[in-house]
């Protein structure tokens, strides 16, 4: 394994700075144990509940991290951002509660939900093309026309440090957590978290979950290069990005291996949570408990298993096990 | 006050034996911060997740207390109830797993979802009329015919003392609590805990909580004697009975208020709770979230009040805020 200190985007220090930055701004979430997942998995399982965070998501701690990095002189120009869902509502939050104006492209297949979520948070919304290299683009339009910060959903040193501080905190209240299984979209996540908890346990074990859908990550790792983004059909609308230059070399060197769970699989995860653990969940959270469930995520069975929930921003209407589809 | 160790159906030593009695069978549920509801209420609230307890509500310290504290020589003629579906639910799973028979008397009007549920935990189901009346009769029937030992939903020394235990755990979690905030069906969890938490904490206030269209809890104290049943029409099904005549004594007497909501306001706070605080609860557990939103539970601001969360056996197809009614 390579030294996290050295190579990478963010380091272990990069992370505690961004915890301590950020504290004032998000909750410290609950790690709740997972009896139902526990009994049929046969293993220990707890949830990192960040489904509970600010927002609905882990994403405000990435968001508000950037927003708290940037220098006073750029921040009257604002932020601006693509994003699903998730990452915008944070951001559209983190600069509100700083003051600042933010500009959000979204697909125009984002969740309505989430889309009014953000609209309330004050955020501009502009809408884009589906495609990564299409948000992108109408991104960058609105940077260069307004002199806003790019803060973008993942690749970027500040928010995966901002997301890094999930395993710091979780390492506390659960120092003896063996296996970490986080979801993978553009590898923000999984990025901060492992370069986190390997920089406090260098024997932990760090497991990526994607949708068989969307597996460009679990390809890229397997292949050695990034893989273009799948075609965004899969439920979990929070992983179908592609990786990044910054999350693509942690994930090919830190993380262990990412397990590959189908539609049916994150649905039937979803729906377990909910009915068993009675907790509300995304699509994009269940992946990992569906990654559990299947056994496709090694590691100690004696040990704590932390399966990180990452949202809670489900659309109640249309719960996907009650629907046609 | 009167004293709790001298005048009631249980002592606080009976829930201390309760509370080893059924440990090894019920979970230690969470203690989560409400943070959404603090915000809008003006105090610290936490829940106390029954709502996670096995088989979806806090029943199961009850039942199991009861199944476990039957002799030997009547164990295999098993046991007998009349419930709207969680006590069911409960004696169904904890006869069970002691190997007993259960015959469960269930109203006509009972949630489809619950009773499916109590079927598949094992139980013979029998259907009765709606009032607790039928039901008591229903299940008298049933008890002279197979010699079954009778655990009533809540009238019961060995339930009361299995629902206290809810109080010595979450004292022990969360020591500060100046306010518990309690449902209040038939009184069973309420007596239980108001013995169990005046007998650590003499000063502690307990609030009951109940919908209007079932407000006979209220009245009954509020007059000093037991008024009946109201016609069960309120959403909160759990929370329709009368009070009995072990459980009235303590209400009357250790409990300092109970709070009155109205119908709307269960379902919005139902609806808060899954939207903000991302839990699945079911609407009886709402009603004491509604209690501390509408401002009727009293009590210091500035130390925490917890509110239990009862249970969790929603039905997710028909949300009611989703629903035209």
């Amino acid at each position: 394994m390579s030294d996290p200190q050295r190579t990478y985007a963010v380091t272990h220090a990069d992370i505690a700075a961004a915890a301590a930055r950020i504290a004032p701004h998000v909750l410290r979430t609950p790690v709740i144990p997972a009896h139902a997942v526990s009994g049929l998995a046969g293993r220990e399982v707890a949830f990192k509940c960040e489904s509970m965070q600010r927002t609905g998501s882990f994403k405000i701690r990435g968001a508000t991290n950037a927003v708290r990095s940037i220098a006073d002189r750029d921040a009257t120009r604002g932020v601006v951002t693509h994003s699903s869902g998730n990452h915008a509502l944070a951001l559209a939050t983190a600069a509100a509660e700083r003051g600042m104006p933010a500009h959000v492209v979204m697909p125009a297949n984002a969740s309505p939900t989430k889309r009014a979520a953000v609209e309330r948070a004050g955020a501009a919304v502009v809408t884009s093309g589906n495609s990564g290299a299409e948000r992108e683009a109408a991104a960058a339009e609105v940077q260069a026309r307004t002199g806003a910060t790019m803060v973008p959903p993942f690749d970027h040193p500040w928010v995966i440090a901002g997301q890094g501080t999930i395993a710091l905190e979780l390492l506390e209240q659960l120092p003896e957590a063996a296996t970490l299984v986080v979801p993978v979209g553009g590898g923000g996540m999984i990025s901060g978290i492992a370069i986190a908890a390997r920089g406090v346990r260098p024997d932990i074990r760090i497991v990526g979950a994607e949708p068989e859908l969307a597996g460009d990550a679990e390809e890229s790792k397997r292949t050695g290069r990034i893989s273009p983004q799948r075609p965004p059909v899969t439920i979990a609308d929070g992983l179908r990005t592609a990786l990044g230059e910054l999350t693509f070399p942690v994930v090919r060197d830190l993380v262990d291996s990412i397990a590959l769970v189908s539609e049916d699989e994150i649905i039937a995860a979803m729906r377990l949570v909910f009915l068993q653990e009675r907790l509300v969940i995304e699509p994009s959270a269940a992946v990992g408990v569906a990654a559990i469930l299947a056994g496709r995520v090694g590691g100690p069975l004696d040990r704590p298993t932390v399966c990180v929930l990452c949202g809670g921003n489900a659309d109640l209407a249309r719960l996907p096990w009650l629907t046609a589809g």
